[in-house]
């Protein structure tokens, strides 16, 4: 195709330089809002026939070819072509030269400004259903691990340090609110991706009698936008759906953290599976939490793809500049990144193998039930602040002598506080002080096992999108 | 006070490094977290008397102590301490110091670690009600100015060009709509943001008998943390509200651009109220929108701010580190930011002056009826690709004559295009063209008006925190 | 290839997951590093062979093979395997398939963590050495199109309004002093790219006889890396250059910002050649300056990149960790960036047509001598800050009357200062004001001229890597 | 001071308004540049009377008025007025109030455009020459860290799994290295930041007889900028500091992170001193890192402080624009972070207790010889990648056993390889390991004690600011 087909070429007198066509083209990456973009436009065409603006034979013509070409590029015998810049042009100029007259007719009442804001709308409404049941598999995964550790005592951690005793499941389930947030978050999201732009032409509408609400209808939209200068520039889904997938990849990151840390000898708490480590072509005795390393990683690109996102949109005046056209890649590669990530945390947590008694040895040792002594003491009228006092002692006392704080004994427990008893000892165990924490959010296995109940309900109860 | 006071000094044999306390000191920016801090105490030590845990003459006492306190800080009679650390610490020690031992007793239970993020949320539901108020605010002065402007044209832009003519009204009505997503999205985010932390303590819950749900209503609390591990080391609130901000701060840079351009001497279509603008001192001609320039430049400094939260909390694991220490200046400064930015907003928008002949010049000026004139010839059975070309030409001819697209005359038109007759003319026209746009989120006059009034409702309707 | 051939598969007994290969496969992107992670092979095999830890036939068998390899890549004949990982892998697979057992040896002496840093380094410092090429043409252009204009009159803008006249010669060596800066830049950038890990091996260097300045020298690297442990973490030299590319881009998005306001409507002060610009699908009359646009997009882009390097890396324990491999698409990502966009400057920015009777008469008109009036009055013995006020109400009045500054005539100006004379005329002209700004870097033609023939002499004198 | 004394408002007729000042004021940020300001003034001022601009005795009322000021100020005396905007009019309206007529003459030939950029690289360099004295100090801290520690045997780590045994030393000069490449990146910025601007005035320069190498040299400056418009609107020096900040910030990041886990029970490597740590509310045995952890979470806000300074400049048209006042804040932010940040290090560094009995069982433990063994195999002529295969068997064998690998036993090894013999036993051991890593950049002591020796001689060189 040479220049002077340019569909807009009509006005300019010289052909487009050639670096130019590489530096502005799109249909590299834009080329995979096919589906959509052929959605949209059988969708306006069909409402141009209904209110008279093209016939019905011209509206049969459109559907047929754009079909085809569906087939073709699903087939992958589809040419895309530079020159002709992107996934619309493309794909009108292939109808064109298939039916004729009519396919020059399609792009009646519309231009490529809320063209490409539906189709990406659409695409975009397809990928986040299917993050949001990537996340429902995670999650899903993430309970059943739960599930079978309601009771495995485990050290919690403040400033990575041995706090009081949990459970495993508590501490999963605790990973699985993260998700849970995130859903709800992009359900939110959705409500704003899913608004329709069609008919909305350049910018200020059209002067051909359209009926926004009929092709809305028909793809499925949940309402029109109700401005078309602003519909036309509005990039404000795109950034809303990164911003939410930083704060999915955040979450992923810190689960990478901790399972980097716990396979680690030093923790030595979890075996990831073969399957989702590698080993090192120097060090043949290393087994590598690869998949945990990645995704701290990635964690990183998609929040640099939301910076570009939101230096992109800034300071734009009103309405559509070329600039946007820069949104697609730091979306797509958000997309990508998320739901691959996704993907393989589902497949990998089932594989988790938890070292039980690795948990537990380190749970034991790091005076963890040191809280539990000090409300003991509380609990025998000594006041809050006071009692941390003591137990600050017992503890300084307990480290320098490397002993553990069972071990300190009842006379030398004495000579710290004179309230202290016999019934110290049932305070100052692990099983203990888990079930002691018996309350809706509490690390009791009584508790995990409720939550772990009414996390399954919730689940179950989510409609998710087919993957 | 000495180190020896420090309320977790017990176990330490060495003195706070001097540089530490400055280092590590959080009060110099968390104390305005106070009233929330002692809303958050009182209703803990009510539910931990009710419990039996503490008497009800300690109650008492704390809760006047607590009252007493709060008194003295919005006098500006209370000492803030830095080696006291935080606003919870110096608000604690005051209290001891105050009621003596009852006060010791108000920390049984919690932690600094629930009860900071009980504070943050508590301030940030307030300050984003705040937000939402000043957006209320600031779209009512914006739908206002768009009612005076219904029919006033003025060029619509894409890519900085004159594209089509368009009603001002309109435009300012597209402002509204970014206003709107705002405001929705802030809503959706405040459910993430009101949820109570409290009684989750350090980490793991408590093995007192708390009323998690007790406290959670008294501080108006929509629902509980589920989960200990995460209610403590969660700051997606923080983010998400910080992102929802970044969007806002877009916005307005993008409004922003427009007022810097349209006030130039190169657009002159509006003029920015003196109160909100500056003069130089060596240029005395000038008059500078500083509000729209330093508008442009904060947007930057929230984004930052967003980019320091998500890296903040990257990789970090659970439960709670004492980076998360970090997130409190970045928070503030985004509240303040906005919440400035969007006041005086609010206060400039009347103060708008729009020179309508000037818009109507441009708009007349830059052939922005040209698409209307490719859709006559459409309706003249041209398949739009083919208007388009013929159109294109009619400009060429028009650009290099210098003249206006009316002014090419019937009969040179005629040899572009054989279908073009006598009515061309209506088309044409700025007043024409705009009223043809006529569907929902069309520039037609008409619809601007029926969007002014749904508006209008919308913004009544809401309900705002007083400002 | 099946698994089992893993090269670190010895001690796993489970097959990698499949969608492990692909979340953890770099070679998709590495594999353009092929020709540095041949190059660097054949200086470590024969830096093996001089020390003998491999034979001379052993080398030659390598050489060889590498070289094959090299010809098979550059032919398009190389098969690049996903299961295979990365290049390294890809490559030393193929060499031992080739030659057999002397392939086992070449990776004696060396882990994958040296490989991949040598290999980037050195593909960076060839990159980096195009970007300053290019670099090198945009400011000559540049030069050149300053040279042209030395005595063109604009105004000279300062919050987008015209402040004092200057010449638009002046006006673009601004924009070559920035590129001047980016150049240096880059240059100091290079010198902390250009240090040779080759030899550190996985992190503690290797046990076997290694001349790291031999290797060093064959690959011309400047000097070797001080400690093996932070060479293999290293990847400082990756984010300076993104920082350095950063400001490059956001140069350009400045010039960008400009090139669409000179050549809008609005100002209309130059015309970017037809080549470089795209119309509309819908309105056949817009001329859109697309690489301007597509430039301020990009800004974006490359300062996203830089963000998700610095939070890969933040945090990140020494010493390398696969977190790293996401450091190459942002990097790369970068590199075509700024080449791309720089290589379409350079074509650009002789094409730019300069309307100078538009610049001058929007000179002439904005009051632009008004601070030389100020000047004036000083001359004469006013304070400055009394002169500056006296100015003040002859531009308001000035403003009011809708008149130039010369036309408020003698009379009236003594009305506002007595010490105005028969000379003030000469003051308040365009010509005599940009040539009484002649000191060095000031806007006078004399001075621009002088500026054109350093900036020439500079670049002149600059060493660039031919593109 | 009322509306009517603000130095630009001759020409306008309404007073600012109320929320306009707080919002445009910088002075509550930018008095910080007080004796930049200062200095500035008193040299622009010998300058103007040196080339007859202003007399004598007036250069002598305006130098005594200034240090008169500079007094008040250092003694706390002077009254900041937000009313007045920023440093230069508060300063500059005191002078006058002081010494008369003379004052209003302070202000000919300059504008705040070249007077802030001039006080910002001043206070800049000064702030940036702190910067590497506390690096410095960092620096030589470290490297007698090393000193001590040359022969301390420690694991090293790959992907936070133990990976060969190095030394300790080795390890604290890793850290050593990042901190020299930042110096040396800090000294390259110096270059670009230590340029004057002064005599560039608002944009264009200034008709006066300015003598710009004069005011250069008295305000030690390398040079003067070549491009007034540049020179106003270049805010390249300070996002170049920035990206050198978010460096350091990184590696301090990184630091943090290994102390955090080496001082964490589960490593126990580490001691810090109690000055750098504190407690924890309820849990008094906790010894919380805080100094690090702060510092993990400092490297975000320095982060996005850079992205803040980006998106601020990107796509603004020159020269001067009122967003560029919001480059102040980040830039103070990102000072203040650095260097409480490397004090804290400096202070903290020589309390590092190190705790070598951990340190080496560590490395003892997970079969950190392994690689050692695999070359002692290629030494025996098997090939590189068939030697990895067997010494992973060996290391599945040792692994399934729980066993050591030299507990694995000749008769045991030979069974993997026959190559295997007596002498084996050696390379498994720990110190020869590390004795055999002997080259540059490697980790045998003895190379670590050179390294110790010229890095002190390099630090004992550098000519630092005395602080």
């Amino acid at each position: 195709m040479n220049d002077q087909s340019k569909l807009w070429g009509g006005r300019f007198s010289q052909p487009t330089h050639i670096l130019m066509e590489q530096f502005s083209q799109s249909v590299s990456f834009d080329h995979r809002l096919y589906k959509q973009d052929i959605a949209g436009s059988i969708a306006h065409a069909r409402m141009l026939s209904r209110n008279g603006v093209i016939s019905e034979t011209e509206f049969n013509d459109i559907e047929c070819g754009l079909n085809e070409i569906l087939a073709e590029i699903e087939r992958g015998d589809f040419q895309w072509s530079e020159s002709m810049e992107d996934v619309h042009m493309n794909i009108e100029f292939a109808l064109t030269q298939k039916i004729g007259e009519a396919g020059k007719k399609l792009h009646t009442g519309r231009s490529r400004n809320d063209q490409v804001a539906t189709d990406v709308r659409l695409y975009l409404r397809e990928e986040l259903d299917v993050v949001g049941a990537l996340l429902t598999l995670v999650q899903k995964a993430l309970v059943e691990l739960a599930a079978q550790h309601t009771d495995t005592i485990m050290p919690g951690f403040t400033h990575m340090q041995s706090a009081q005793p949990v459970t495993f499941g508590h501490h999963v389930l605790a990973w699985n609110e993260m998700f849970q947030r995130d859903y709800e978050r992009l359900q939110d999201c959705r409500k704003r991706v899913n608004i329709s732009p069609l008919g909305c032409a350049a910018l200020a509408g059209t002067s051909y009698p359209v009926d926004r609400e009929m092709t809305a209808k028909e793809l499925e939209f949940d309402t029109v936008a109700l401005n078309s200068l602003d519909a036309v520039s509005d990039r404000d889904f795109v950034i809303e759906f990164n911003a939410a997938g930083a704060l999915v990849m955040m979450h992923l990151s810190r689960i990478a953290e901790e399972l980097v840390l716990w396979s680690s000898p030093a923790f030595d708490f979890v075996d990831l599976g073969d399957q989702f480590c590698t080993g090192s072509s120097i060090m043949p005795q290393k087994k590598n939490p690869d998949v945990a390393e990645i995704t701290r990683g990635k964690s990183g690109r998609v929040t640099g793809n939301l910076m570009s996102l939101l230096m992109i949109m800034k300071g734009q005046p009103l309405t559509y500049n070329r600039d946007n056209q820069e949104d697609k890649e730091p979306l797509f590669d958000t997309i990508d990144t998320m739901q691959l990530t996704l993907q393989i945390f589902a497949a990998m947590v089932p594989t988790i193998g938890v070292k039980t008694d690795n948990m537990l040895s380190a749970a034991a040792a790091g005076y963890s039930t040191a809280t539990d002594l000090a409300d003991y003491l509380v609990r025998k009228q000594i006041p809050f602040r006071d009692a941390h006092e003591i137990v600050g002692n017992v503890v300084a006392y307990a480290v320098e002598k490397r002993i553990d704080l069972p071990a300190v004994g009842l006379d030398q427990l004495k000579i710290f506080s004179a309230a202290i008893e016999e019934d110290v000892f049932r305070v100052l165990e692990l099983q203990g002080s888990v079930e002691s924490r018996n309350h809706i959010g509490g690390t009791a296995p009584d508790r995990v096992r409720e939550a772990v109940d009414n996390a399954r309900k919730l689940l179950d109860a989510r409609e998710v999108y087919p993957v």
